[in-house]
C-alpha cells in the first residue's frame, strides 16, 4: 500500500522536487506543503510544487500518512515540534537531511510516539529555494534510507517503494555508516571547495578579477559546490562533526605527502598518485553517476564570445 | 601579416585543437605537425589534425614561420632541441605549456638564436591525446601571452592576432605573474582534487564502491580534473614548484581555520565564509567562464536509469 497523503515541510530544492516528482510519478497521491517563509509559500503555490500549500505546518500534516521534513539539518527539531499535536498517530515520519545520526535523534525526540525512518537522497544541485526543484532530480540517483535497529518492515518497504517510484535507487544502511560515507563523498568535498574558493579570493598578489578570469583552468569546478546554501552547509558540518573531522585528518595527511613530493622533486610519487586517481573517474562514469562528456558537457565552448 | 606556415609539435589535446582551429579560422595558413608517438601520428593523420603529419620534428618545422610546442612541460627542452638545426632563423617560437617561467627558460636555452614568446591558452578538458582536440576549444577562453621584457612588438602582435583568430581573448603578463595566477586558478585545484580522490579511495571504513556510488553528493566534481593526464601534471607541479607551494600554504592555513570552527561549533564563522564564496561563482558565470545551468548542465538527470 503506497502513501495517499504526503506532507512536505520545507519547499526548497528537495521539498519542491519531491512535490513535483510525486505529481509526475505517483499521480494518485495528494500532496500538502508548508514552508516557514511566506514568500516561499507564495512561490511554491505559483509553481504548484504541491497540491495545496498550507499556512501552518500543523494544517499541512493533519491528514498525512507520510510527512517528509525537507528543512536544513539544524531546523529539523523545531520543524518536527510544530507538527507534534496535529500529526496522525500512524503517520510515518521521514526527512531528506544530509546528515543522519543527529537528525534521527532530533526527530525521535521531537516526535517520540511516531515511527521515524530517516532518508537521504544523494541528489542535489547548487541551487536552493522554491525555484530550484524539478521532478527528475532523483532519477538515476541513490537514496539512502537509515532505519533504526528495530523497524517496522512494512513501513520500511513502503518508504523504499516511494523513493523508487520517484526514480531513485534505494540503499539501506545504518545512520552511523551513512555519516561516514557522506563525510567523504559529500561533506569533505564541500569543505575543501569552500576553503579553496575563500583562499583564492583573499590573495594580495593575485586579484579576484584574475581568479575569475582564469577560472577555466580548474578552479571553476570548485566554485559550483562552494555556491551551495550556507545555512544548510553550516548545519551539515555541525551535525556531522566527528566524521567530517576524521576524513579531514586523512585528507591533510595525504596532502602533506604530495606537498613533500613536490618540494623534493619526487616526480615518480606524483605520477603514480595521479595515475591511480584517473581510474576512479572511469568507474563513476561507468556507474552512471556522471556525465562522460569532456568538461561535464558544459555548453560554454559554443556560447557567444563575451566582449 | 599573419603566419603562413605553422608547425605544431605534439598532436594531443592542445596541438590537435590548434590544428583544427587553424583550418577553421585561418584557412589560408598551412599546418604541419609531428608527435613523438607513431600511433598518435597515425591517428592525427586520420583525423586531419594538421595538413601534413611529418615523420620527424625537423621536417615539420623546415618551412615554418611559427612553431608551437604542445608537449608536456617537462618535454619542451627536448622537443625544442630536435628542431634546432632545421628551424628557419626568422621563425617565431611559442608553446602552450601550463607553467611559463621554467618553459621560457628551457625554450630560450634550446633555441638561443630564435625569438621565443611563450603562451598559455587557459582552455582544456580532462582528455588528452590525438582524439581529444576540437576546433572550438579556445573560443571564449583566455590565452595568456608572456613575452620577455624586451620583445619585438611586431612579433608579439602577430602572435596575439593568431590566438584571437582562434577565438581566444588574449591577455599579456610576465611569466612570473602568470605562474602565480595559474598556481591558484589551476595548479592548486588540480593538486587538491588529486589528493581528495586519493584519500577517498584509501579508506578502510568506506569502500571504493561506496565512494563511487554516492559521488553525486559533491565528490564527482573533483574526479573530473583528477582524471587529467598524469605526465602533464607531474611536470606542471615540478616546473611551478614555488608558486604552488606558496598557494598550498595559504590553503592549509584557511582549512585549519574552518576545521577549528567545526570543532568548536562556531556556526557563525562557517556561515560567513560560505556566504562569501557564493559571490565568486556568480561572477564567474557573469564573465562567461562557466555554464550557469545547475550541475554544470550535466545531462545525467535525464539519462536512462542504470540497472
Ligand atoms: N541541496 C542539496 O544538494 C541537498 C541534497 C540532499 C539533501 N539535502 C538536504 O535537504 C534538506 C533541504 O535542503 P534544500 O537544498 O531543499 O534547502 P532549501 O532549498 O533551502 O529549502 C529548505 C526550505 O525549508 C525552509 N525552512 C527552514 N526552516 C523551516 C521550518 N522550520 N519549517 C518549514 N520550512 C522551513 C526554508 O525557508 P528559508 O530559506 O526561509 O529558511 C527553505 O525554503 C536539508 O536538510 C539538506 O541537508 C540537500
Ligand atoms: N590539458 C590541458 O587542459 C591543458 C591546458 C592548457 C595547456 N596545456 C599544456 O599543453 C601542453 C600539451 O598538453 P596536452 O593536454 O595537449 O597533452 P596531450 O594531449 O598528452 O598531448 C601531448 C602530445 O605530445 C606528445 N609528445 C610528448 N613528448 C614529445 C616530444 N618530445 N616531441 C613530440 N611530441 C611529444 C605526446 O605523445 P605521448 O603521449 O606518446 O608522450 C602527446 O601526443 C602541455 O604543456 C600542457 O601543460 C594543457
Amino acid at each position: 500500500m503506497s502513501f495517499a497523503r504526503i506532507a512536505i515541510i520545507g519547499l526548497g530544492l528537495q521539498g519542491g522536487s519531491i512535490g513535483l516528482a510525486v505529481r509526475e510519478f505517483l499521480p494518485q497521491a495528494r500532496t500538502t506543503g508548508y514552508d516557514v517563509s511566506p514568500d516561499h509559500r507564495a512561490r511554491a503555490a505559483e509553481r504548484r510544487l504541491v497540491d495545496s500549500v498550507c499556512d501552518t505546518a500543523a494544517e499541512a500534516v493533519r491528514e498525512a500518512d507520510l510527512v517528509i521534513f525537507c528543512v536544513p539539518p539544524g531546523a529539523m527539531a523545531m520543524a518536527a515540534e510544530t507538527v507534534r499535536e496535529a500529526l496522525p498517530a500512524d503517520a510515518l515520519v521521514s526527512d531528506v537531511g544530509s546528515s543522519k545520526q543527529a537528525i534521527a535523534k532530533a526527530l525521535g525526540e521531537a516526535l517520540p510516539d511516531h515511527v521515524v525512518i530517516p532518508a537521504h537522497p544523494v541528489a542535489g544541485t547548487e541551487n536552493s529555494g522554491p525555484d530550484a526543484g524539478f521532478a527528475h532530480l532523483f532519477r538515476n540517483r541513490w537514496c539512502i534510507v537509515t532505519p533504526p535497529a528495530r523497524v517496522d518492515m512494512v513501513r520500511l518497504s513502503q518508504l523504499v517503494s516511494f523513493w523508487e517510484a520517484l526514480g531513485a535507487n534505494v540503499e539501506i544502511m545504518t545512520a552511523e555508516h551513512h555519516d561516514l560515507v557522506l563525510a567523504v563523498t559529500s561533506h569533505l568535498p564541500h569543505l575543501i571547495a569552500y576553503t579553496i574558493v575563500g583562499t583564492a579570493s583573499d590573495l594580495e598578489d593575485v586579484t579576484q578579477g584574475e581568479v575569475i578570469k582564469y577560472s577555466a583552468g580548474g578552479f571553476r569546478d570548485f566554485t559550483r559546490i562552494a555556491a551551495s546554501d550556507p545555512t544548510m552547509w553550516r548545519d551539515v558540518f555541525l551535525s556531522n562533526k566527528e566524521a567530517v573531522l576524521t576524513m579531514l585528518q586523512r585528507f591533510s595527511e595525504d596532502l602533506t605527502a604530495l606537498q613533500r613530493a613536490i618540494r623534493v622533486g619526487d616526480g615518480d610519487t606524483l605520477f603514480q598518485h595521479f595515475t591511480r586517481t584517473r581510474a576512479i573517474r572511469r568507474s563513476i562514469i561507468e556507474e552512471g553517476q556522471d556525465d562522460s562528456r569532456p568538461d561535464f558537457g558544459r555548453g560554454d565552448h559554443d556560447s557567444a564570445k563575451n566582449s
